[in-house]
C-alpha cells in the first residue's frame, strides 16, 4: 500500500529527554509539558481552555518501527506478545496516544499536566474527549 | 517541519461506503466490520482474541485536511469551534480513533463490532486498552 504523509502541527517541550528514564505512562510520575502549536494550525485550538481534558496524538520519533513482538514493559521475564496487544512505543506506526488535562493556554502554547512524551516529540493531532459533556461538539 | 511517512498495516472492510450516511460515532448504529491486516504485519496480532477490547487507529482518507474550524457535528446552528476541540474527521492529520471489541479473529482477519469507519479505510495501528487488566502487558 502507498504511504501516507503527515505534517506535525507542533512539538512537545518537556524536561524529559532520556527515553530510558521517561515514565511509560502518564500516571507513573510524568511531568508537566508544553504543547507548542505551529502558527499555521493555531486557529484549530479555538475554544480550548484550562481544565479541559483532551486526547493528544504524538509521533514517537525515537521508537523502533521494525518490531512486531516484544516483551511487555521491556520485562524479559514476561512472554513475548504481539505489539498490537500492547502499549509499547515500538510498532510499525508509532503514534502516541495520551489523555491530558490543560493546565493553562496562552495562544499557541498549551501547558498540560502529566505527559510522558519526550522533549521535541512531534504533535500530530488533538481531539476532544468522547464523553457526555462534550461529545456533541 | 518535515513530513512523516506512515505505511498502513491493513484496511477496513465494511458495508459503509457513503460518508454522508455513515454514523459519526460507533454507538450511533455502526455495523460490524473486518480489519484485514497485511501479511507483513500479522505477527503483531499474536495474543489478541475474541472479546478483547482494542484501540484502533485509522487514516480517514476521505476527510478534508485544510479545515481548522467548523460547525460541530456539521450542524450549522452551532457556533464554529476549533477542530482540536472536536471529534470531526476533518483536521490537518485525520487519524481516526476507535475503541472496538473483537468479535472473532482468523489469522490476519479481525472482525470487530460497531465500527463507524468506511469501507477501504487504511488502518494505522492497534493498541491494547490502558486498563487495570491489561496495562501490564
Amino acid at each position: 500500500m502507498s504511504t501516507i504523509a503527515l505534517r506535525p502541527i507542533g512539538r512537545v517541550e518537556s524536561r524529559l529527554t532520556d527515553p530510558a528514564k521517561a515514565p511509560k505512562q502518564a500516571d507513573e510520575g510524568a511531568p508537566e509539558a508544553l504543547l507548542v502549536i505551529e502558527p499555521d494550525f493555531a486557529a484549530g485550538l479555538e475554544g480550548l481552555k484550562a481544565g479541559d481534558e483532551i486526547i493528544l496524538m504524538t509521533w514517537l520519533d525515537r521508537a523502533q518501527r521494525d518490531i512486531l513482538v516484544n516483551h511487555p514493559r521491556s520485562d524479559k521475564s514476561r512472554p513475548v506478545a504481539g505489539v498490537f496487544t500492547t502499549r509499547s512505543p515500538h510498532r510499525p506506526n508509532p503514534i502516541g496516544l495520551h489523555q491530558v488535562t490543560i493546565a493553562d493556554i496562552d495562544g499557541p502554547r498549551v501547558r498540560v499536566r502529566s505527559l510522558e512524551a519526550l522533549d521535541g516529540t512531534p504533535i500530530l493531532d488533538i481531539k476532544g474527549l468522547l464523553n457526555p459533556d462534550i461529545e456533541q461538539r
